[in-house]
């Protein structure tokens, strides 16, 4: 019995201790995408979100990748913590690679010119409302991920690696897994700081 | 019995005929937006998103401060449409205001200056989970909705008449009410053109 809309949503967590170790089919993994994918709106209907999901080998290779991207730039004599830190992404089972479609993008830009500077924006939005909803499904099917942000350092590789178009941006990236732990405490600012009523 | 995640991600739709005709108490109106506001994310868990819910009259003088804006800048002899169009979402009975609150941004703008031409991007991204949530769990309770993005225009009209923060910036507008009508269908491009997988 799958967890209601508001129950899924406070469940949903990041989680950094992950593991290979998983009972889902990659059949569902894909269609996890595939219904976010579908459903998520976007702006003026424009579809612009595309998705990569690598599993099991090729989602260690994207590990890898960010790694050699890190030694050239991290300090040697720091690089321990920083090979820590991708290898807990790297022992996860796959990873959901976030992009915008540019061509999209710019196409609605010149068909709607007024609203020229609003629709990369919309783009980010859309693409986040995205990101929200893989995550919370893949909670959902007992799934523990985070986000992640290698975007400039890595975006070239990868779309080498995987022979991706020129103009899907690269957004974030979705390392997820069997969760190893629970997450901690998260802390909550006071709702009434951030919400007003007026009727 | 309310529907599971995924279920309710594909019943949520845009709605453009709507109504004040609600059986939904203010309460459980108040109890989605904080739900929402409380478990989306945000980056560095910053919670920047900041929300104002208005409610029957309030709503109606949010709509007719947009009317007048509108009434400056649209030419006197296309404003019927305009003036239909607002009327469409007075017509409903609440509205959403979504805001992120830029000392949130500019702070950590601050302290992570590595990441600083992100924070406004991350913080775009979260204010979409956030719109999407909301957007969902209303659906949920029975209401249809709709996302508006009259910002720059109404922006500074609407933080004087509910004295909000300067700092809070506008993001979108939810008019959301009783669906008068189902929306029609919507077309959606082949998934093989925008997810590729690998393993």
């Amino acid at each position: 019995m799958k967890k209601d809309f508001k129950t899924a949503v406070a469940q949903r967590r990041s989680h950094y201790s992950i593991s290979k170790k998983t009972s889902v089919s990659d059949q569902t993994i894909r269609e996890v995408v595939d219904h976010a994918v579908k459903y998520t709106p976007s702006a003026f209907n424009s579809q612009s979100a595309r998705v990569v999901l690598l599993l099991d080998k090729e989602h260690d290779k994207m590990w890898d990748i960010t790694k050699e991207s890190l030694r050239k730039v991290v300090p040697a004599d720091s690089f321990e913590q920083t090979n820590d830190k991708i290898n807990s992404f790297k022992n996860g089972y796959g990873t959901v690679l976030y992009f915008e479609d540019q061509s999209i993008v710019e196409g609605l830009q010149e068909e709607f010119s007024l609203y020229k500077d609003n629709f990369p924006v919309w783009s980010e939005q859309s693409s986040g409302m995205l990101q929200f909803v893989v995550w919370t499904a893949l909670a959902d099917e007992g799934f523990g991920g985070s986000l992640q942000h290698y975007n400039e350092l890595i975006e070239n590789d990868v779309k080498s690696e995987w022979n991706l178009p020129d103009k899907w941006k690269l957004i974030a990236q979705m390392p997820f897994g069997h969760p190893e732990s629970e997450p901690g405490n998260k802390e909550y600012a006071p709702l009434e700081n951030r919400i007003r009523v007026y009727k």
